[in-house]
């Protein structure tokens, strides 16, 4: 069995309890509002995940390239959104994936791209499940629910022969808030708008069966979701420092960290540096315009412990500092020796999951297990 | 033959003609100064990429990981430092390494760590070569030039049978300079800093057959190398625009850049919506600081001739925004129609290709290759 202090660093090491419990936490969240839950596979990109989250009860995934739904449609899930807009070159690679057999869904949110889906569909004899994304916050992509480009968009479709399978949207600017109002206020925004958008189509004779919403603040935060048929989340089955900061987790729920070794000191700055840099924790600084920025991460001991001030405050290549915040800690040599195991906690674990080639995965009954990732597109 | 236009997005694209003209370039210089340039390969990770590097006249090369260091020892490269500070844990992957062939030398900035390594190196009979980090702008690792630690740790690797392989130093603030007269002081600063060092060793009675300097900026800055052996130097194989604003390059430098796909627009805002986001850019926003903030990357045409003012100015995962810089372009739906490719040149090449499982590379000839790059550690 292999221990975590024989790991070679850096290395993401995911605490398989800490996620279980993520996982459970949103699904019967779900499960109350009686809802499909559809969980967004970009954050851990890894089957095993994948698999937990569907074994709690999720149906179906959503992914964000044409990569992800390969593999995990190789790996037995068949219920796919590719929630990025359909481009014309990507096409002839969607349409492989559904003669194969795969239950994907794309989406577009324009006319133009409607009437291209459905020229190719057609050419291909195939009726292609498409979905309409709506702009509910102005922060991406999108068609505003009031514009009437949405209804074009849904003619083209139709016209052409393509299932319409419903609506979607991503209220991405939740990320930006930070109070329990702000996150109330733009979950029923995002609620509202999706549903207006399906209430539009329906009022024009169109079928417009989903109603798909989400994002890992909103999905937590909603009080009310009428009119929807299922919620998309993707971070929370890791956590990360950006959504501490938002507020819907607590350090102790952050399931990924980076196990880092200290290689030397800088003693008079208070710096020790460590073998993880930006290539391992990436160069994610979603922290930075948040009330409490923690740099590069929040330092843990080797068991995970928080260590309350340090910070990785600075990044190169394969280098981090450590540092306290505020007054230097000139006894930093002392503390962290040479070889002194440390975990770090991610900004955003979407960019720092996305550089390690696996997971070293710690479950409950002790050790460690490689789950493989995979990256590209 | 595979052409441009056939590739799918986003993919990291790499101009062959241009990382040629790079490499003699930096190649020329160092043969004027008559000293050994030893290229380091953490920005590209890729063996046909060395394999120029080497074919145009470096001997050796520098790793930043020992993933690197093993790869490339496979494709048949022996003389490699591995530049980051040698830690207990990671002795036996080095030393296996050197029992396979591999000419690998270490580094230290530590006593403690000095005689870590001696003590490792008696009792496994290997007489390791390890060289002193050498500290000469403070940004990050590295014993100052004048501190006693210096001949403490010499003489612990002398004392335990090691081979000192000499003194290295890697001024990283050249990054932070954007001036000729600040340039030429940051190198001669990293010059005379490395050269004081092993001197001191040498006047104490020990050899330092080694000098070994470097950065980008410095080794194509630096006016006299007196008493430096080796230059070492990464990102100028690609060039970036981070490069470009300390004033190494021009943008018609830069050999790689991102190829993307414009996948939707928000007309009023004069938005393009492309398929390449922060994961295909990286979260690199190292130009946020200098004189010209270039967002996630300067906007080209597909053959790669710069668009001026458009930018990169926000990414999601797999979203990037596209706009104009100042008065947005009410027009960009028509300008770049869904389906448009452009070409994004990177703010940072190092983390911009860690991005990528592959290069697609464009020779002069015509067509294009793909070369496999490596990630993880």
């Amino acid at each position: 069995m292999t221990l975590i202090r024989q790991l070679s660093t850096p290395a993401a090491v995911v605490d398989a309890r800490r996620m279980q419990r993520n996982i459970e936490r949103m699904q019967s969240r779900m499960d109350a509002f009686g809802l499909r839950f559809r969980p967004h596979a970009k954050t851990a990109k890894c089957l095993p995940v994948v698999q937990a989250q569907i074994a709690a009860g999720a149906r179906g995934i959503t992914v964000s390239t044409l990569k992800e739904a390969e593999q995990f449609f190789e790996g037995g899930i068949a219920d796919i959104l590719y929630a990025v807009g359909m481009t014309p070159d990507k096409l002839p690679r969607a349409l492989a994936l559904c003669r194969r057999g795969c239950d994907l869904k794309i989406i577009t949110d324009s006319v133009a791209m409607a009437r291209e889906i459905g020229s190719f569909g057609k050419r291909h004899g195939a009726a292609l499940e498409v979905w309409i994304e709506i702009d509910t916050d102005g922060h991406r992509s999108g068609i505003k629910p009031g514009d009437a480009v949405l209804l074009d968009a849904a003619r083209a479709l139709h016209d052409a022969g393509m299932r319409l399978g419903g609506v979607m949207t991503h209220a991405g600017s939740s990320y930006d808030c930070d109070s329990r109002e702000a996150l109330l206020a733009i979950s029923e925004q995002e609620r509202a708008g999706a549903v207006l958008a399906a209430q539009r189509l329906r009022d024009h004779g169109m079928a417009c069966p989903g109603v798909s919403v989400g994002s890992t603040p909103t999905a937590l935060s909603a009080a009310r979701l009428e009119g929807v048929t299922e919620v998309r989340a993707g971070v929370y089955v890791f956590f990360d420092l950006v959504m501490h900061n938002v507020g819907v987790c607590t350090t102790d729920e952050i399931a990924m960290s980076v196990l880092t070794t200290v290689i030397g000191h800088q003693e008079e700055k208070g710096w020790a540096i460590v073998d993880a840099g930006w290539m391992a924790m990436s160069r994610d600084r979603g922290t930075q315009k948040q009330k409490h920025d923690f740099g590069y991460g929040q330092v843990c001991a080797e068991d995970g412990a928080v260590l309350d001030g340090y910070l990785m405050s600075g990044a190169n290549q394969e280098h981090g500092i450590v540092s306290r915040a505020g007054e230097p800690d000139l006894g930093i040599a002392e503390r962290f020796p040479i070889g002194t195991r440390l975990r770090i906690l991610p900004n955003h674990a979407c960019a720092t999951a996305a550089q390690f080639p696996e997971y070293q995965v710690l479950p409950p009954e002790g050790g460690v297990q490689a789950w493989p990732r995979f990256y590209g597109w």
